[in-house]
Order: C-alpha cells, then sequence, then structure tokens
C-alpha cells in the first residue's frame, strides 16, 4: 500500500487532498506537511492542526520557510501592499501573474515537501492544485506543465522512489468542493481568506473563488463571512 | 546584460561558475546564494564568503536550510552515519545513489535559489553541477533530465522570468578544472572535501574527485591534504 504525503495548506483544495489519501489507504498511512512562509494568513497552521487532529493523522510536520521569501512585493506577504479586493468577473478577465502571486513558491513547497516526504519514508506526495489556480496564468508555478516537469524531476531525482500526485488537477474549484462533501470533509475548520480574516473578509480572491466554488454546489460555505453572502444567487 | 544569480556552495565546481558569471557580465550583475542544510562539511561557508569578498560581489545570502533535511541518514549530515573512504576505481564502478546523497537535496536548492534570485532581481540561476555527479546515478538528483524538468518548471512557473543554466553539465569535473585553470579562479580558497576537514581528507569521495581533476590536467591542487598526494601519477 502507498505510503501518501500531503502538502497541507488547511485550506479548502488540500484539506479535501488530505481526505481522499485517508480515504484510500487509512489515516495510519497518511501524513501532512505544513509551510509556514510569511503569509499573511497564518492562521492557516491552526486549522491545518485542527484537521491533522480531526483525522487522527499523526506525522504533522510544520516547516518554516519564512525568510526564502522576505523581500518579496507580493500582497499575500509584504504588509506594505494589500490583498486587493476583487469579483469574480474581475478575476475571470485578468491575465498573467495576480498580485498574490508568491515568485516560485510552489516548485519551492513541492521540493521540499518531497524531500521531507522522502526522509519521512513516504513515496508519494499529493498536492491540492486545481484547474482554476492556474487560469490566465494568475499563478503560473500552479499549470499543469510546471507540475508535470516537477514531478519528472522528482521521481527521477530520487532514485524512482518520489511520486508527485496533484488529483484535482484538472479539477475546478467547484469540482474539488463536490468531491469534499461527498467525502464528509470538515470544511467548518478550513481557511481560505487571504486577507487571514475569521470571519473571512469575503472580497478577497481566494474567497470570491471559495464562495462561487460552493454556490456551484448549491451548498452553504460552514465558514463565517464578515458580510452578508447570498448563497441563493 | 542578464543579471545572474549562482547558486555557490564554496566547492570547486561552483565557485568555476561564479568566475564565468563574473566573465561574462562583470561582479556587479552578479549575485551569489549558498545554502546551509546540516552539510558535516559545514566550512564550505566560509570559504565561500571567502570567495565572494575576492570577487568584490555585493549581494550573498545564506540559507538555511537544516530543517528541511533534518531525520536523514545520508552520510553527508548524519553524524552516526561516517563519510565512506573510497577510491576512484571504486566510485567508478557503484551503481546507484551514493551513502552521501541527500534526499531532493539539488531540486530543493534549485527551487529555493530560483525563488530567492527571482525576489533579488536576477533572470538567471547557475548551477554547478557536471556530468560525474550524476554518473551511475551516484547523484541522481543532478542528471540533465531533471536539470532539464526543473529549468522547465521554473522558467514557466515564473511567466518565463527565470532561467535555470548548468554551463558544466557536460564537462568532466577535469573539464571544470581546465575552465578554471583560464579563469584564473583562486582554488585555494575552495572547499571540497566531505569530512569538512581542512587540510582536506583526501579519500572521501570528493576529495578523490578532486584530486583526479587536477592530475588530468596535469596540475597540482593548491589546497592542503593531510595524506601524501602523488600529483605525477
Amino acid at each position: 500500500m502507498s505510503k501518501i504525503a500531503v502538502l497541507l495548506s488547511g485550506g479548502l483544495d488540500s484539506t479535501t487532498v488530505l481526505a481522499r489519501a485517508i480515504d484510500a489507504v487509512g489515516e495510519e498511512n497518511v501524513g501532512a506537511i505544513t509551510l509556514r512562509y510569511g503569509q499573511k494568513h497564518s492562521v492557516e497552521l491552526e486549522q491545518a492542526k485542527k484537521i491533522v487532529e480531526y483525522y487522527g493523522v499523526k506525522y504533522h510536520k510544520i516547516m518554516d520557510l519564512t525568510s526564502v521569501f522576505a523581500g518579496t512585493d507580493s500582497t499575500l506577504i509584504n504588509v506594505d501592499n494589500p490583498v486587493p479586493s476583487t469579483t469574480y468577473e474581475e478575476l475571470s478577465k485578468m491575465t498573467g501573474p495576480s498580485a498574490t502571486y508568491v515568485p516560485l513558491r510552489n516548485p519551492v513547497f513541492i521540493t521540499v515537501a518531497a524531500s521531507m516526504a522522502m526522509i519521512g519514508g513516504y513515496d508519494e506526495l499529493h498536492i491540492g492544485v486545481h484547474a482554476e489556480d492556474a487560469l490566465n496564468d494568475a499563478y503560473p508555478d500552479c499549470r499543469s506543465d510546471v507540475i508535470g516537469a516537477l514531478g519528472a524531476a522528482l521521481h527521477i531525482g530520487s532514485y524512482y522512489k518520489m511520486k508527485l500526485l496533484a488529483p484535482f488537477n484538472h479539477f475546478t474549484k467547484a469540482d474539488v468542493v463536490l468531491a469534499g462533501l461527498e467525502l464528509g470533509v470538515p470544511y467548518e475548520y478550513t481557511h481560505s481568506c487571504y486577507n487571514g480574516q475569521r470571519p473571512a473578509c469575503g472580497v478577497c480572491p481566494t474567497c470570491i473563488g471559495r464562495i462561487e466554488a460552493f454556490k456551484a454546489n448549491y451548498e452553504v460555505d460552514p465558514i463565517e463571512y464578515a458580510i452578508p453572502i447570498d448563497w441563493r444567487s
């Protein structure tokens, strides 16, 4: 049976990946790796701990990479640059990296987690990227060709020991939520808001995407929002 | 003109890459990134500082990734596992990862350095891997196909901003030394010994490779060794 490490942010997508891995091989064969990197929404780390505890996952490593990204102007990290408020329509029309893009964050995350997973005795690393992450190159390091190239590098570079899987690579975020609802994921524990607010701000790019994903499934998101959301629109 | 960041260990190969980059674009357009990762031979970090100072390179970042590799049984890091002594003949006959292989070290190093380089305003990352690193899969993460895949991931994932170059990818170590001698590299400042000894032990895999590379060029290595070396054999 495969031993699966999951790159767990504490957000909606990676928590659904965790649930899927546990459903496949059991919590005793699943580990979680969570990264601190100077994100304004570091509250997600606390949520990741709650999720790991909920599922009874024993192996949970939290690695601090804050100094790697020091000096970036990404609005996800730099306190002088506020996370932009946006709308779903605006998001769909943009081209090129989002203001919240962190330079090469995902290649760093994936290689660091793969190394830790290998040392921890795992033979697969599962990650939560989905098709909308790379839409219009908003997060170019989430593109399928990038994930494919990293998967090749990690498999060959580990002497064929480590496999990289992105099970939701071709899913929309709404598809991810649908999969998670079927798996009974406790979405009330997950955190998405890039402003790090609980109740969530409801106007940053990830809040917008999350709200739309629940609406597309005719479901109400169990987390609280700071603004009224019309779940029937 | 390109702005080039060099992944500088303080060893022979990466110092030659640094010299080559400075020769091409001038020291004012070159930066260096050095990684601490729990290596027994962390004395190389001090040598890296001397090399950067020698060349007048202003941008030099040292990043600590020790915790990423904690728990590995690699003899390069684990104090309970001694670095093996070997011979050139033995090294040439081995197949598969060396006892000194650190799980996915190079993919981690390359992605972290590329992210830092991008944040630092550089558009190329140059690394010192050469053909013998991957010989018989001793360090499978130095293989050309791995470097190629990482280069693709970093270029696309950075929205075409960051290029990865391994100028000595198809060089033997003797070829690297030849290139460095022509560039006047101060090899007396470089450190290779995996046992972290100065004078160098002369019997670990990197000492062996270094000695052979100078011999192939009919040159005497300017660093000191703890054992007598017959440079004419």
